[in-house]
């Protein structure tokens, strides 16, 4: 089994043919395709919900990990303010390389940079009713949210297609998501199979669905889940000053008001952050047993997971503090992964075409 | 003003950034973009409703004439016999070529080998609602046409944003339509301002809609319009037989049934012919007053309109059977109208990217 890292293509000149990888033999793991829309920076509900799972995937190596920086999907529903989008995309970037995604084993592209994606978008359109789409579950509720009703912007009711048409250009077998975007995933086998009908042949490749071990990270605020716009988040990077105040306006056990008061561990925030970034179980489980007995204060718990947020955030914060130093590495990075993406997507798109009839002028 | 045929390409290497024309200067004729969509050879109600302006624009030479065979666009209600729309592609182009469009002044190509099309397209379905989009008249009389309802294909209800990324990639200033295409143009120049206002700078220009001089043509059986699914049409490169038997079967007036009898022009086939296939309007005028006191006989009308039929479609047959037997000429053709029109779309989309701030990865 051989891989082909971007790096490899870093020094690759752009008028190579797009479909040509210069190593000497494809890699035959199974693709993971994963993204993130760029319209902030990422937080820690991103590492719980994704980012720990691709981090986890790409040290085991079984697969290939595609991450797309998913700009083109964030203008769904962003194109009155493209800068809000265009501005995130190389802080994304950043957040990704400190993270640990690494461009020599992973694959980090920008969506609009490949153009096929569109293309095979376009063809997916054809194979979904209005009616279908308007009746996944996951663009129902988005569309109760943004208040969009019959004023939903084409490309947002039809963005289920254009993420089907994303996974399909990978022949990605595997989509790291939360339980929320399941019927995203149905969506895209429907159309995956709809598409090898029509072609005859199976050019496209059914996915699978890899959900987090862990549910979503509640915000500080306990309301919901953590995000951005809710001003609820802690940011990947950051500093131990604002992790030490997010963790102290933390809700708790609004009932657990002495020391002593027996508490509820479940809603309770600190303990849901605990659950999610706290190693020792067993430690955990001692603690959670005491503080529902009693006896057990807010501030020790508070302290502890500070500690433990430190302990994960800074080094990611230390090196994207390097990284925002060199934006030209992180430039090269994300042009060596459009032009590898671009090669693996081009050719999917291209057997697709070939098997429709469509000419190759 | 210079210009850059497209037969300057035919020997750029396909490596060739795109939007780098060879040529020394930009030609700065105003667009006029048209096309088909490929889904069954050509017939004398296209001649009528398009080509004969696209050849008239052609020989004034005033224009930069695009000619679109529009295949994406013919999937998006045909996605379930995709063959129908592959085979048809260098059928039209035959029939391009055949009535006189000429490479070397017209740049013939294929939609889905622009994917430029589809990433403007996909950029414009976030500027209009469904709602919209389901208001649009043609998209409205079109869908009962075909008896869709809800379960209309999402690609055909998004059709008329795809259109307009069409007009708007080659910054067209005037598209040929039919009268029932004018909410296509309205929808377009809402999207051109819209993304326009969005890019904040005009990088798109807005269309005007040409209409053809004369309306449409009725089938040969005088049920609606020329059609070839109606099997009431006349093959652009029809044999003479072929149109001796269709005028034969022309529907001329009922009433009309002794030579001696007074017979109605208006809603006669064979004069709404002769009035767009006819040259001498005063013989034609002169004829349509004996027609209307009596005494002239259908025969006569119909031999007139054969021959004139003939005189038009035999130049046309001859040099198709001639190209038939050249494929790879017509193939080259396509290629280098492909590799003009990238260029063209490529030149606006990336502008039309810069404006959005999206990167060039």
């Amino acid at each position: 089994m051989r891989t082909c890292p971007p790096s490899h293509l870093l020094s690759a000149p752009t008028a190579a043919p797009l479909s040509d990888c210069p190593c000497p033999g494809a890699d035959e793991r199974p693709v993971v395709l994963t993204g993130d829309r760029p319209t902030g920076a990422l937080h820690l509900g991103h590492y719980v919900g994704s980012l720990a799972t691709r981090l986890a995937l790409q040290d085991a190596g079984a697969h290939r990990l595609f991450v797309l920086i998913a700009d083109t999907q964030a203008l769904t529903d962003n194109m009155r303010d493209p800068a809000r989008v265009s501005r995130c995309i190389e802080e994304v970037a950043l957040d990704y390389l400190a993270v640990g995604l690494d461009p020599a084993r992973s694959t980090l592209f920008v969506q609009s940079c490949v153009p096929e994606l569109a293309e095979l978008s376009m063809l997916m359109l054809n194979l979904v009713s209005v009616g279908r789409l308007e009746r996944n579950p996951t663009i129902r509720a988005e569309i109760r949210l943004r208040g969009f009703e019959r004023d939903v912007p084409a490309g947002f009711l039809v963005y289920p297609a254009a993420q089907a048409a994303d996974i399909a250009a990978f022949r990605a077998r595997f989509v790291p998501v939360g339980e929320d975007q399941l019927p995203m995933i149905e969506q895209t086998n429907e159309l995956v199979s709809k598409l090898n009908a029509v072609c005859g042949s199976p050019v496209l490749v059914p996915c699978q669905a890899l959900l987090s071990p862990i549910g979503r990270l509640p915000g500080v605020d306990g309301r919901g889940k953590m995000s951005k716009s809710q001003g609820n988040a802690i940011a990947l990077a950051a500093s131990p000053d604002d992790i030490r105040q997010a963790v102290q306006r933390m809700y708790t056990d609004p009932g657990h008001l002495r020391v002593s008061d027996p508490g509820q561990v479940e809603g309770n925030v600190v303990f849901s952050f605990l659950d999610a970034f706290d190693a020792d179980k067993t430690e955990l489980e001692a603690l959670k047993a005491h503080y529902r007995r009693g006896g057990l204060g807010d501030m020790v718990l508070k302290r502890r997971l500070t500690e433990r947020l430190i302990a994960l955030c800074e080094p990611i914060r230390t090196r994207r503090l390097a990284l925002e130093r060199s934006p030209d590495y992180v430039r090269e990075v994300l042009k060596a992964g459009c032009l590898a993406a671009r090669a693996e997507a081009a050719r999917t798109v291209s057997d697709v075409k070939r098997a429709l009839g469509l000419p190759a002028y």
